[in-house]
């Protein structure tokens, strides 16, 4: 006898494929969905579906849209000279967060990790050139994370958009606002020393 | 503008519905379910439609099944006189990792807890009742949790059960093997104090 009977163990497997999920949670899911309603359950399972079936990635910044183009792509008043660089599509809607953006995006589709076999190619990199080409851009703000993966991508970038002629930034990274010196890692604090400010 | 686009939103709200799933980790799944590729999200759908469909409530343990009876029950080699009564369904499958057990299941639907409406009529006791009257029975043991309502469950159901003359034993508590005592909450502590067993 396998430890759950087959429809559950399937279910569980499924569960367990989601990131930071162990058998123990995964179980858990399944028996939280096993008392779903039948109605639920299939609202679930056409959730995923419509997901796939409905999200597309937008061919300007290679967000995701559920239309020919993306809403932020599509809408006239945003200033498509200046463009936000960002690893993945869930994060245009982490800055999107932030009120008063009112540039464009362009994501990445992730960071470079060569060791991992994710070089430039793997990433919209020439797609992101290829907007830079059209000549209406001035400003790139690359908003990969503060990782080794992340700093190494905005490294290349700020590299390869040289030549092109537009101001390449890159986000403020230092003492989360709120955040406490005392419990501030070193590298954050260094960073921040390394971002300080003058008053005058 | 949404924070998600409409069908990641979706999404989002099925899997916050998951026990202990917060924002962050829906749209963590959410996300990584769009990674997914056509087949697989389709057999994550499957997998939660099938589960619904092919699971049934055993008719003599209330447990899960796929077929008529579960695969306990129709166990012949199992010892019917004896039943180990569990709230839920995935108890039984947790105490069949314990080999050795050679008894049968039954499955309440949960512990008593008055205050939030779940009375002994929203358990399946009747049913345990029937199994009793049978005659086959003879000792039942009652592993509902250490908590006040598998306290409060046991406790009723060993004053329900004394007329039948069924032996009814409850699952020992203590120290958990391999724990320390140190660091044993005061709980644990009295219960293992009062489940004291002596050597002569």
């Amino acid at each position: 006898m396998a430890e759950f009977i087959a429809p559950i163990q399937r279910l569980i497997e499924e569960f367990r494929r989601l990131p930071g999920v162990g058998g123990k949670s995964a179980a858990r899911y399944a028996f939280a969905t096993l008392e779903l309603s039948e109605e639920e359950a299939a609202r679930f399972a056409d959730a995923i579906i419509g997901a796939k079936r409905d999200v597309h990635t937008c061919p300007i910044c290679q967000g995701l849209c559920t239309e020919e183009l993306c809403d932020i792509c599509k809408d006239e008043s945003r200033d498509s000279s200046l463009i936000c660089v960002v690893e993945n599509a869930k994060d245009v809607m982490v800055m999107e967060r932030v009120r008063g953006y009112r540039g464009t995006y362009h994501v990445l589709g992730g960071a470079l990790a060569p060791l991992d076999n994710i070089t430039p190619d793997k990433l919209k990199i020439k797609e992101l050139l290829a907007r830079i080409e059209e000549g209406e851009v001035k400003e790139i703000i690359i908003a990969t994370n503060p990782t080794p993966a992340g700093d190494t991508t905005a490294a290349y970038l700020a590299r390869i958009l040289e030549p092109s002629g537009v101001y390449v930034s890159r986000l403020a990274y230092g003492i989360p606002v709120g955040g406490d010196i005392e419990y501030a890692d070193e590298v954050t604090l260094y960073r921040a020393m390394e971002g300080r400010r003058y008053f005058n």
